[in-house]
C-alpha cells in the first residue's frame, strides 16, 4: 500500500517538474557532448587573459560576445570605471523567474618559467605516471579512451574559464535536446576578478535594474577537498588593520636605554596578547556576539566530510585554535589573525637597539553577524582599556610626552560576508537539482572561510546567492600548472545541466 | 686654633703626598704644552686606521713604536691570532705598584661622502657660527686665540687616538718637569677594538704575566653628558637570544585557516608579554636576584647629574620603564630587550596568511650579579612554565604533532659585566687625583649601560679596572664628523697629568 502511494507521489512530482531529465539521462547527454565541451575549453584558454593587459581582455570579450551571438542571446557591455562587464540574457517569455550566473574570464598572471609545459596558454593533456609525475599525452587518445584522472593543464582551466565552457556546453546540449530552462537566464562575465573586481561594486549599483534576478549562482571556486558535489552558501568577508606602537623617537642604544626607554615590540606583544587567549579565542568582549550555532546547524556542519586529523597532519600543527569544535565550526566565527609583524632588524642585520616602532598587520574575516564597524569599535574600546591612546597618524612630540602608551590604528573594510540560508527556497531548489544529477545529497558548506570579491555584488543586489563549485580542489589555482581533472569537467557539465533543467515553478 | 690645626694638617698631607702638583700647576703646565699635544693629535689622526686594512694598521703601529722609542720606553708586539697588540712599559725601579693604561688606535670605517670636510683623516678646526653651522677656521688662529668650544674634526680624534695623544703629551710634560710617576707604567694598545677585539681575550690569557698590574685604566669613551670630569667603574655585559615560534609548516590562507591553525605571531606575543610586566620589569622569577642597592649606593647614583626630564623629552617618551627609580638606577639591573621582531610580511607586501613562523631577537645586558648561565636557565624554565616545548633547531614533523606549543631558543653569551667598587683603594686613589686636577669631585658612574669588548680583558687579568673618559659626549663617535672639543682635549691632558702624578704609596 505504501509502495503504491510512493509511486503515485513520484508520478505527480514528475508531472509538476515538467520534463526534468533524470541522472542517467544527464549522464548520457554529458558523455555525448563533453568532447565538444573540451574543444570549447581548449579554444577559450588559448587566449591570454591577464587583466593588467587590456588588449588581452578585449580579445576575450569579443570571443564571449561571439559565443552568445551564435546561441541567439542578447548581450551588452556595461561600462565601468575600468574594463567593462559583459551582461548576456536569454529571456524566457513564459517565465517569471530569472537566475543570474556569475563567471569571470580573466586569469592570474603567469610566470612561464615555472610551468612544466611550453606555454601556459596552450593546453596539454597529462596523465600521472607511476612515480607521480605528470606526463604529457596526446589529445588524440581521447578519441578512443577516457580516464577521469587525466587532466588538462593551462591557465584558467579551473579558475574560471573552465566553468564557463561547461556552461556553454550544457546550453548547447539542452538547445539540441529542446530542453531549455523554464526560467530566464542572465550571465554576467567579470573580466577583472583577479584584480579584486575593483569596479564591480559601483557597476552593480549603477546597473541594478539590468542585473535584477531572483537568485544568483556563483560559478567559481573548487569543490570540497573530498571532490564530491558541493554547494557553498556564503563566504566570509574581510577587513584589515595595522597597529603600530612607539618607543623612542629614533632607535636607541640598548645598553644606554635598555630598562629605561619603553620597548615598542613589548608594547605590541602585550597588546596583541591581550586580544586572544591561550586557545586562540578572541578575548575582546562582544567579539563573537550574535553567533549561535543551533543543534541543526551543527549537524549540517558535522555532515561535511572533513578529516581534521589529516588537515592537522598536513599543516604540521599539534593542536588547533578552539574557536569552534571542528574545522567547519571554526569558520562560522570572525577571525583576528596576525598576518605579519615587524620591528627593527633580525638575523644578521640585528642591532643592539631599543626599536623606535613595532608594527602588526591583522586581518579579520567577517561573518554576517559581525558588522565590521561594530568589531572595530569593540577593538578600539579594548585597546583603550589597555591604557593606550589611539592615534591615526604618527604621534607628535606633544602626544609622545602626554600619553604613556600610544598606538596608531589604521583600518580598512574590504568587503562584508554573505550567507544564504541552507533552508531557503534557493537551498531546496539547488539540492533538488544536485540530487537529480548525482543521486545523492551534495556537500553543503554553510560559509567558506575565504573571502570572494564578488560579495559586494551579492550585497548590492540583495538576492540570495549560492556558489556552485565544480573544479577539483588540487587544481593549482593562482599557481603554475593550473589544471582541471577530466572527471570534474564532465561532472561540472552534468551539474549545470541539472541546474538548467530544474523547474522554477515547482 | 682650628685654623692652625688645618694648616698643620695640610702641610703634613703635602709632605706625605710627595711633590704632587696642585690644580693651578697642572693647569699652567697644560696651557704651556697643549699645542704640542695638538701637533701630536694632528699627526696621529692623519694615518688612516680602519682595521679591515692591515696595511693601514701597520703604519699606526710603527708610529706608536717610534713614540715609545723616542721616550725611552721598552715595547714589544704581542702576537695574537690577528693584528698584534702593542705593550709598552716604563718601569720605575723604586716602585712596587704598576698601572696599566688601555687605549685603542684603530677607528671606525669612514664614508667620505658623509663628512663635511674633504678628507676625514685630514683634521680641520671648526667654530660654530650663529646659525649653529660648523665653519672651518685656520689652525693658525690658535697661535693667538683659544676658545674651548672650538673643535678638531677627524676620524678618531675622540675614539680613541685623542686620549692617547693626551697621554703622550702629559708624559712629555712630566719628563721635562722631572715629575714622572712614582709607579711603573704599562700601556697596552689595541688595534682591533672597532672590530670587537676578537683576539684580545685569548691574548690576555696568553700574556697574563707580561700584562700583570695593580690597576687598569681604560682611557676610552665620552664623559657624562654634563661634560664634567667623570670616572666610570664598570660596564654591563651582553648576551643575546633568538626566539622562534611555529605555526603551520607553510604559510596558510588566512580565510581557510584563520581560527584554526595556531598563529605563531600570537604565540610569540604571548610568550614575550609573559616575560615583562606593564612597567617593563622582567617578571621571570629570580631575574633580578642578588641585586640590592644600599642607601649609600643610591646616594652615589643620585649624585650623577642626569636630567631625566630632558632625556625623556629627547627620546620622545611619556614614561620610562620602572626597573629603577632613575636612569642610573635602571642600568644597575640586567635588561631583557626585544631588539627586533619579524613574522611574514607587512606594508605593501602583506598577504592574507597565517604565518609559518615568528621570530624575536632579544638582547640581555648583564650586571655582575646576573650570571648569564643562570639567567638563561631561569628564562628556559619560564618558557617551559608557559607550556612551550623548547627545541634547538626547527622542529621535525613528529615534534610538531607531539607538542602543542614549540619555541626554538638560540642563545649566545658575548661577554660578562665588570664593576670595580667605588669604595675601593682604586676609587679613593682616582678620586684624589681628579679632585686635585679640578678642585671638585668627579661624576662617578657605578656601571655604564653599554657594554665594551674589553671586559673579557678585565675579567682575565682579575685586577680592578676603571674607565677615565675625557672626550665630549657629542663627539659623533662611530659617525661622520667625529670631533673633539678643544676644552676637552686640554682637560684630558690635565686629567692624565693628575693621574700620573698621584702618589702610589700614600
Amino acid at each position: 500500500m505504501q509502495r503504491l502511494f510512493t509511486l503515485i507521489f513520484l508520478f505527480v512530482c514528475a508531472q509538476s517538474f515538467g520534463q526534468s531529465p533524470q541522472q542517467s539521462q544527464l549522464k548520457s547527454w554529458t558523455e555525448e557532448y563533453w568532447q565538444h565541451g573540451l574543444n570549447l575549453l581548449t579554444e577559450i584558454v588559448k587566449m591570454p587573459n591577464d587583466a593588467v593587459y587590456t588588449e588581452q581582455i578585449e580579445t576575450n570579450i569579443q570571443w564571449c560576445e561571439q559565443q552568445f551571438e551564435s546561441r541567439d542571446w542578447s548581450y551588452e557591455r556595461l561600462s565601468t570605471g575600468g574594463i567593462p562587464i559583459l551582461l548576456a540574457q536569454k529571456i524566457n517569455p513564459n517565465a517569471n523567474t530569472t537566475i543570474l550566473f556569475y563567471f569571470h574570464i580573466d586569469g592570474q598572471a603567469v610566470d612561464r618559467s615555472q610551468w612544466d609545459q611550453p606555454d601556459p596558454y596552450i593546453p596539454v593533456l597529462k596523465e600521472k605516471d607511476e612515480s607521480g609525475y605528470w606526463k604529457t599525452i596526446d589529445f588524440q587518445r581521447l578519441q578512443s579512451e577516457y580516464n577521469p584522472e587525466w587532466r588538462v593543464f593551462a591557465r584558467s582551466t579551473s579558475d574560471d574559464k573552465g566553468p564557463f565552457a561547461m556552461f556553454l556546453t550544457a546550453w548547447d546540449v539542452l538547445r539540441e535536446k529542446e530542453n531549455l530552462p523554464d526560467y530566464s537566464v542572465k550571465v554576467i562575465l567579470d573580466f577583472e576578478e583577479e584584480q579584486g573586481s575593483p569596479n564591480l561594486p559601483d557597476a552593480v549599483v549603477k546597473y541594478k535594474d539590468k542585473l535584477a534576478a531572483d537568485l544568483m549562482l556563483i560559478m567559481d571556486g573548487p569543490r570540497h577537498s573530498s571532490n564530491l558535489p558541493t554547494l557553498t552558501f556564503g563566504a566570509r568577508g574581510i577587513a584589515q588593520m595595522t597597529l603600530t606602537t612607539f618607543g623612542p623617537k629614533l632607535p636607541q642604544h640598548s645598553g644606554h636605554y635598555g630598562n629605561y626607554a619603553p620597548n615598542p615590540a613589548l608594547l605590541l606583544s602585550q597588546l596583541l596578547a591581550s586580544m586572544k587567549d591561550e586557545d586562540g579565542q578572541v578575548s575582546i568582549p562582544g567579539y563573537y556576539e550574535g553567533i549561535e550555532l543551533s543543534e541543526q546547524e551543527k549537524v549540517i556542519l558535522a555532515a561535511v566530510p572533513d578529516n581534521d586529523e589529516a588537515i592537522q597532519k598536513r599543516l604540521g600543527i599539534g593542536r588547533t585554535d578552539q574557536v569552534g569544535n571542528t574545522y567547519q565550526e571554526s569558520i562560522q566565527y570572525p577571525s583576528l589573525n596576525i598576518r605579519g609583524m615587524r620591528s627593527a632588524w633580525v638575523g644578521p642585520e640585528a642591532r643592539t637597539i631599543v626599536p623606535a616602532t613595532a608594527l602588526a598587520e591583522v586581518d579579520i574575516r567577517l561573518v554576517p553577524e559581525s558588522d565590521p564597524e561594530r568589531l572595530f569599535s569593540l577593538i578600539r574600546k579594548h585597546i583603550e582599556d589597555q591604557g593606550f591612546h589611539i592615534v591615526e597618524s604618527d604621534p607628535s612630540d606633544e602626544e609622545r610626552l602626554q600619553y604613556p602608551k600610544i598606538v596608531k590604528l589604521e583600518s580598512k573594510i574590504s568587503y562584508q560576508a554573505f550567507r544564504t540560508p541552507l533552508d531557503s527556497y534557493a537551498g531546496d531548489w539547488l539540492r533538488s537539482a544536485m540530487n537529480r544529477a548525482f543521486g545523492q545529497e551534495p556537500i553543503q558548506i554553510r560559509i567558506s572561510g575565504g573571502s570572494i570579491p564578488i560579495s559586494p555584488f551579492v550585497d548590492a543586489l540583495k538576492i540570495p546567492a549560492v556558489t556552485i563549485p565544480t573544479v577539483n580542489a588540487d587544481n593549482n589555482q593562482h599557481s603554475p600548472n593550473e589544471n582541471i581533472r577530466l572527471g570534474n569537467y564532465r561532472e561540472g557539465i552534468q551539474t549545470i545541466l541539472s541546474v538548467l533543467t530544474e523547474p522554477s515553478n515547482k
